[in-house]
């Protein structure tokens, strides 16, 4: 094995900061070489200032690993993992940008850009295309790339294998999310025990409008959105991690029941990410009992990083119904960051060590 | 006040059972005189044999009644109140019926016979115009009515008033239920604890088909169905009571959003059902706020008998989205079934004390 | 009715200060006519600044009340309910006191104090003996008494009808609180589902000497400690609202279980204290089934004053276990300062109309 | 390797049957030949009768196997698992052991027989010593041993280090335990959402009786009970896996605390038990955050077989006050009955293949 790429993780003592953390623990080409925190944090070492609550021990590496302020001076890295909020991200992501360095992110600040892509490996990695482009408008050395809203994302996996196969037109999605979702401390207990959140501050906008980037096809410079619609309904329930969502679809063809469910359950990865260290085994699970797929015992497949797929039927309204389940901390959010970032140094465009 | 209707509870230890008990406590028209239960519990005192779980303390003059068995021999009532199993109701509700008993059940046997109304008292009290049709018919003194699925039961309140100010064609309906609603000991604490069920057996069948009967017209001897569409994907949550209903509609007339408020907020029962004892004041509360209602802080809105509508908002598919909040062992069951009776008591359909 | 006295709520927008609008309610003796809060929420209506959560819905009254700073200039009152944080009540309560107001407080700044009482009104009224003195020692014209920590509440109950009767010698004393104890938005939901977290920083140290105050004896100027030994570990666990103690006591005497079960359900309030409005009825209620006392089902006996003590049984190691619930943020703390407010009312040391 | 020892499991479908076939996948040393459940699954295939709930996929091989009735006759296997509830267990594992099979069991029905060990291999392996005299006695060929109760293990592990160290006199236990050790259905949910359940039947009578056992030493035929004191309040609490244990002790030497930390962070286990493949590695891990251990994040310490020890600290009534976690299903249960038949089997009394 070559040298690895060293790497950093922005923001990394929060929720989706640990989970970066874990699943960069032993990663077979990426080696974090810094943590970044708030002002809170700087100085300290990563065992002292993380309130570390993943179930997997924290890595002894990063234990001893001081943490660095959130800039790119002095930053030996060449990729860095963003899990900075929004309003953070907006400001600092382009000074790693401009500093040569490849961002990826989890924060939805770039998302609506034309030259940023939303990124998901086994599905859209053509539009990591747009790359070069964003750089040339730019004029950075380095680039922004992010993976789209935990909840878009495994929705977003079903919604283009169905529009590759049978053409989408219509989707109506309700959520129900767990609360690692929102971060530490995140959700209040008082908020959520015996109880449901019928809302969560600018989702169902960014549910109904990343999914139509994402299925959209690069040409030329520019995403063509798909112009499928799409309604959503999002809600916080008491579940720690993995992110349920109900789905109606309307399709242009009519396929048989038994065609979607095999156009689902034999959906390969393309190429460029079919083989890619963190790439889902396989991409979709489909599920064949009444109940499933459910957060709790199913969230894992996969390593979490698989869509999980259930219950599909015919639907009075529009064609199919089904749920989907999807692990909001990892396919979600930092599994699929890392994800990107494979795609990208895959393609020479993250790090100079020419995997 | 006159001599209280003689009433008896059908199946009275279960979840909805101890609902009848604690809300019968003290109601100014029936007076529990016997209570009934399985094998396992003839015979032994209700507080022996039953696991009370409310909040509310188990009254003493129902703690003290001796549980008999389920059958109409040497009952001493005009009215029941059924918290049977439906398998059970199917072959056990008729014999209280022939009986000459008034059968207000919350069970699910009957309520798809076309002689056999669902009532929803502040919505549809006319179709209690049935019941001379199925005495008639089926040559009982007494008869059965029904309530609703507790899942229809809030989300019918909503539909009907939306069909009679806008038409409506379509609806979108997913839910959040609450295990009370499985009875006890229903849903086991290891499936729902950091868990979500996304099924819930035969639940989408009846959310699907029993708010078309309800909003429906009573045309001579048969009620015509509503012919709008539904579509239901049902879930259980961890929550103790209040099912959350997400809802997308379709309207004929296109109203702008002001004028569905104010169909809502100032929707009045009508004359026969507005005064009743249980009847919800007001029928349904209007929330403003971004994220209500939700379960734990707004179920007992209006003592448990009133429709909480919320997050009122355009749908990029249809016309509105809005959330539903009802309490599930209140208005959508025991609650409900009380108030089917006050109807069908003030309408001389029960009891013969001539209220 | 004479005229209500005048009252204040400091802090009134967090859990503890909701609890003390919603149970100032219709009070028959306190008129709230000020709430305090933080800058954050100074200048803005109660409804517009407070993060409402109870299930009691916001009194009309409160919700219209325009939020004041927490400053005793320009307060016309002469009773101030505090909910202040420690440290802030550090500072702030003697600006009341000085200022000629009483100051029943939640907070636990000042419970070590030798001239201010924690106040149990069933159990240890003579302590308000200590006003006097206090105001004398420290020149105020008005005073500051205390309500024990939620914890110690229900357990200084028990353990002061059990020294009383029978000596009490040792106790050990491990709790499992509901959230609602840590304010909100106090304990992170991942920190809690799925999950108990054993410490609670500084509770031990109240638990482990608040009952020793209490259970003393006024004597002169000055309370004697019980010598009682307490050893405490507590916990915090998923649940909204209720206190859950496991408790074994060595005693004195060495009673028969049937008379420790007697002194408990026997025990009324001292005449000063037994018909205040918010006295609990009865004071303590014993169960006998082998499994309760429980939060969800127990928690609002006697308008959630009440303490419910279940499980008496032999202990191998001391005489007696048994557990005890009592609800945290009624008994434990708004109510129980409400309570103490009568006490004082009553006693002329609180308000100057003569009640 | 040489061949696997060819296993069974009795009562393989409830919550720790599946335990069993999880941890058995793999397994260096045993292959599973069969699965046996009740009447109502015998004869289907282990997926059909199944209701799997672990987060680990179900194996392959367990997915295919027919589910045989619990009895020997038929059986190829010289060593059985048993996850059957005390009452069957009682009257068919001597069925099993007289057909000289090694009965490993779950079950409670034997642990207090004075032939039958109650083994934790990390503490007592010496106990084992049993299986011979239990043979002569019985005039089996094959044998019985046992494991712990679950709240037992990780409490006697510790005991087991303290009393060693500086001589165990009292201790005081107060549990608060997952609801996965109450099997599957279990708990109902409305039972424990929002509450604590502050009783689980017969479980204290074990825990104050079982460490007695298995601290004792074997002398001759017999093992001679120590006479420390144990006190034990038991609740159940919503938690899934993992519980949690409040432990005070009074020890007879009067050891620093450092001197405690010490002796349980260094504790080795015996030459016979510490290599075996599901040896705990390492026995015990001290924590020193004021919060830890919890059951979310830390019950999968050492695989789930490793006992969790926090806040160690001085107690004012004992000596020392400390927080337990061991998780129930794992090293509590089938983990436990697992690493016994290692143990058993390194000894030449489980199997034939001679290891």
């Amino acid at each position: 094995m070559p040298e690895r790429i060293p790497v950093a993780v922005l923001a990394a003592t929060g929720s989706v900061g640990q989970r970066f953390v874990q699943l960069l623990d032993g990663h077979p080409w990426f080696e974090v070489v810094a943590l970044t925190g708030s002002d809170r944090s700087v100085g300290q070492t990563y065992r002292e200032t993380c309130h570390w609550f993943l179930s997997e021990p924290m890595p002894e590496w990063a234990a001893r690993l001081i943490v660095l302020p959130t800039e790119p001076e002095g930053l030996q890295t060449e990729l860095v993992f963003s899990a900075l909020p929004a309003d953070v991200a907006r400001t600092v992501e382009p000074e790693f940008a401009k500093a040569g360095m490849t961002v990826c992110s989890n924060a939805s600040a770039y998302r609506r850009e034309v030259d940023v892509p939303i990124l998901l490996p086994e599905i859209n990695p053509q539009h990591a295309g747009l790359v070069p482009i964003q750089r040339r408008k730019r004029g950075w050395k380095g680039c922004i790339v992010t993976n789209p809203n935990c909840t878009s994302t495994g929705l977003t996996v079903v919604m283009k294998v169905l529009d590759q196969n049978f053409g989408l037109k219509k989707a109506f999605v309700v959520s129900l999310q767990a609360v690692s979702g929102a971060g530490y401390p995140g959700v209040a207990s008082l908020d959520i025990l015996d109880n449901v959140i019928p809302y969560i501050g600018g989702e169902e906008d960014k549910v109904e409008w990343e999914p139509r980037k994402m299925i959209g096809r690069l040409d030329g410079d520019t995403i063509r959105m798909s112009d499928c619609v799409i309604s959503a309904h999002t809600n916080r329930v008491a579940v720690s991690d993995g992110h349920i969502v109900c789905l109606s679809v309307e399709l242009d063809k009519k396929p048989e029941q038994a065609e979607v469910f095999r156009a689902l359950s034999g959906y390969q990865a393309p190429r460029e990410s079919v083989n890619l260290p963190s790439a889902p085994r396989p991409v979709i699970v489909m599920r064949e009992e009444s109940d499933r797929p459910q957060p709790r015992p199913d969230r894992m497949t996969g390593k979490g990083m698989t869509t999980v797929v259930g219950r599909l039927r015919p639907d009075p309204l529009f064609d199919y119904k089904m749920v989907i389940l999807s692990h909001n901390t990892i396919r979600g959010a930092a599994g699929g960051s890392i994800y990107n970032a494979e795609l990208l140094a895959n393609m020479g465009l993250a790090g100079t060590n020419g995997l």
